[in-house]
């Protein structure tokens, strides 16, 4: 039971944010509307911008207003490392590293063909494309280290091969600054393994 | 280091939300990005509703989008009890008890004079006309019981018996299902003194 039922509108639509359960959202909701109604206001303008207005990179599917992401854009990028990753915020975890000078392709999902997502859905056809017109020398494969994941990195290798470039996968092991103890024995067997 | 100068935007934006920092809001907004574009459209059209129509109820100063909201206005309250709160969430705390039929009083803050908190900014000219006009039986004094909440108590409570209105203040207490272990020692010295 509450007041207003713009209020309970506002409240029930901050429920489609990850992470923002009822208790949450009528917070956000009374304080932006307590405190901060202009600031309100800004994020309602961002939020229509930015669902109008950002799309896809259409190299790299990389999330960008304009038609070629800056890292597609940019001359100063090895543009015979390709990085295939699952989703965009995947590319700024990796780009945070500053240790990858290469482009990337955004899959925007992992093979589930369950759910939906056949190699269609994740841009198996465009990716091809770029293999088979783009001169690449290194094929990273950074799909997460889960089930999906390590069946969507097969599959893809399994293209690449077919080109004759050169596939490699991120390495798994134990996290650095960890402690063995804490380590799943999943992960410690990885370690164990591909001691190098 | 992003994609797209929008997607840092609503980003940026979404950092007016209570507890939401840089990585929740890099979450939240490429999950709405991805999956979720409608309902960001219709978050953004609530937004603007909420912020644009959402008022305060001219008696009690609740949130309401109509001049006197429904407690204010519902024939089956009792007019002559008044619940005094800090804040409009409070008053939905309250009504989910179940336990008060009376009608309320929000203050939308508390006596904190050196952040601007003044009497006037938390209503209490309009709250004098309330007890000079009503006939008012018991004023429950249901601010915080924080410091700041204590000294608002008190001077709302010099005004109400002024007009000679029996003031009652909500109890302070172990709460119901706690362990007394685990009970900080103020409160418990406060359940001990108030023992009845």
């Amino acid at each position: 039971m509450r007041f207003s039922p713009l209020l309970d509108e506002l409240i029930e639509s901050l429920r489609c944010l990850p992470g923002v359960g009822p208790k949450t959202a009528q917070r956000m909701a009374l304080t932006l509307l307590t405190r901060n109604r202009s600031q309100g206001r800004a994020l309602a303008n961002c939020l229509i911008n930015a669902m109008e207005h950002v799309k896809h990179c259409k190299m790299c599917r990389i999330f960008s207003e304009i038609e070629l992401c800056y890292i597609c854009a940019s001359a100063h990028r090895d543009s015979t490392q390709l990085c295939i990753v699952e989703n965009p915020i995947d590319v700024i975890a990796l780009e945070q590293t500053n240790s990858y000078r290469g482009k990337y392709f955004v899959l925007l999902g992992r093979l589930s063909p369950l759910d939906g997502m056949t190699p269609e859905a994740i841009g198996i056809n465009q990716l091809k494309t770029i293999l088979e017109t783009t001169p690449i020398a290194e094929m990273i494969i950074a799909t997460n280290p889960t089930i999906e994941g390590e069946a969507t990195a097969h599959y893809i290798a399994t293209l690449a091969k077919e080109q004759a470039i050169r596939v490699t996968r991120i390495a798994c092991g134990v996290p650095i600054g960890s402690e063995l103890e804490y380590v799943d024995p999943n992960t410690l067997s990885y370690a164990f393994e591909g001691r190098n």
